[in-house]
């Protein structure tokens, strides 16, 4: 960081949601009418999870539940209460509602109230937009020393992949999204000060980089007036997510170290972009960093916003003091570069 | 402010983009099968924008196309060229997609590259919403001096309310969203050195409000699997809307000017919410504060996330140096409140 005044924010705790058992190959594939050797061989992922119920149909688990869960999770993790709550962010592609903002619904699970509240539309680098926030929240001149907030990422697919249909009418473009993506919820707590997991945020790296690059991905939402109008709910260029992302993440990751200066060959942790699971080989391959993985997607899914929450949950346990950290998100949507270098510190530390 | 490390962001510029002509309550009457004198005794509304070309039925005007026309207004009023922009935030509640985020699509329109972007998912009182997030990233302590970003706010509400159909069809409740609501996009470049306008945010107040209590209004959105299923588009709770928001007006004015030290009889302008013209001559009233009143929404229509920015652009050319305004926005969806405290000061004042 640069000039004096610099505070840096820390993550005291995670938590994680994810609906129902894992949906393994054999099940989708049965679902889909595919091949369960085809869904590993595309996808390179063994599981996902739904918020529908494969077995009876039922859909009723909105967002709003996954992320008052995950948010539960990451509270207990903090060893913080509600109450202490400052502010929260959430990043989602796949709000419950247009209004009232799902992060309101929230708030209202959770019994807090009167906090400024913030509603981040994202995609896979959500999840990092909401944490650059959160941090910005706590590096704000203005901010208390004890401020401490909540960051929330979260995607439901079934608003637009129903589970319950003739998947032989869908054409291969829109089946694989189904192979590809899942649901779920992540959240961590951020605090000024040190407490709990005392993992400071050394670095976020968070911007728009799509000048004049055509969208990777785009997902629609119907009103009323164009409901019947056919249209598929979401496209994907998928070779150009291939020749990208990997770039694009290598960038990323050779940035953040500059940053902050470390150097690639002494970092413990590495949280690569989790596409699916064998995009997320391929990118490791060619980072080729010395560092322990920490991935999810080839056992979630591709749940979007909540993915590099999900990776800083499995992260937080494995941490060491002194150990560090670097995580990459790249959002193929209109091309968003987002990253976090991490440390952990001593809890009481003066990080400032 | 509170502490010695506060620095004030400044609104440097405003613009705003309203689509095609007025449409008045004449042509509204004959549109929707219903009585001019009617719509205006219960709106108080005298015309509104659509991004519809009601004589043609061209709908093809996006929120992107709005948001490039505000931003581009805004920027010339400031004297700012894109190059200069380091952040750009924008509030909708109806955005283009869900992915990629129109804010993205903008920057791309713009020719602005490698800065973040946030989108706020939001309603009524998210233009507040936006502004908040701008200025926090002016107050962050690793902010340079000379940052400087664009802040937008906008709606387009035709992907729900279509206007080539049978109105007759209609029930009431979903008829009364055609009288209110309009479609358009307003801009503000705010900047953490005062230039252009100077005029300074003292204070911004955002937060959830809505704890225990059932949202006032909802706006759905559709995914492939429910996209038959019938429900209605929106639903307000009028009622709610009509008890509560007068009230919560009336704490936003009076918290503004206790936090910021002002008398409200010496205020100059009085920015206040903008439901409606008839919701907002009310709210006025019971305000009872003797400074000029702002408004825009008996002429514009209720374009949500573009209200206060509309405010705001219709204030810059009235303030002189040295005078204060407050800006009051509620937001029914599941309650929040929004506001500002806004004092004009000399360009290169040392504001911090």
């Amino acid at each position: 960081m640069n000039g004096p005044r610099t505070s840096v924010p820390h993550i005291a705790g995670t938590g994680a949601a994810l609906p129902g058992d894992p949906v393994d190959n054999e099940s989708l594939a049965r679902l889909l009418g595919a091949s369960a050797r085809w869904i590993e061989d595309f996808t390179g992922n063994q599981a996902r999870h739904f918020a529908t119920d494969l077995a009876t149909g039922d859909s009723s688990l909105t967002l709003t539940d996954l992320c008052e869960e995950a948010a539960d999770a990451a509270l207990a993790d903090a060893g913080v209460d509600p109450g202490e709550i400052g502010f929260i962010v959430l990043g989602t592609a796949t709000p419950d509602h247009l209004m009232p903002a799902t992060v309101n619904l929230v708030a209202d699970r959770l019994g807090i109230d009167q906090v400024p509240t913030y509603q981040l539309q994202s995609g896979c680098a959500g999840a990092i937009q909401a944490l650059d926030t959160g941090c910005r929240l706590l590096r704000d001149a203005d901010a208390d020393d004890d401020l401490t907030g909540l960051v929330i990422g979260g995607d439901i697919c079934n608003k637009h992949f129903a589970l319950q249909q003739d998947f032989q009418r869908l054409p291969p473009n829109q089946l694989v999204n189904y192979m590809l993506f899942g649901d779920g919820a992540a959240a961590a707590v951020l605090s000024r000060r040190p407490r709990g997991h005392a993992v400071a945020v050394r670095r976020v790296l968070q911007r728009f980089v799509g000048l004049g690059r055509p969208p990777g991905q785009v997902i629609e939402w119907f009103g009323a007036a164009d409901r019947d109008d056919g249209r598929p709910p979401a496209g994907e260029d998928y070779k150009a997510i291939e020749e990208y992302v990997p770039q694009l993440a290598e960038e990323i990751v050779r940035e953040l170290a500059e940053s902050v200066g470390w150097s690639l060959g002494e970092l413990h942790h590495l949280l690569p972009p989790q596409l699916s699971g064998r995009m997320t080989r391929h990118i490791v391959e060619r980072l080729d960093v010395p560092a322990h993985e920490v991935s999810c997607v080839a056992t979630t899914g591709n749940n979007g916003n909540a993915l590099p929450l999900l990776q800083l949950d499995r992260l937080m346990p494995l941490m060491r003091e002194g150990e560090r950290a670097l995580c990459a998100a790249v959002e193929s949507s209109k091309w968003l570069k987002g990253g976090l270098a991490l440390e952990k510190v001593p809890v009481g530390a003066d990080a400032a």
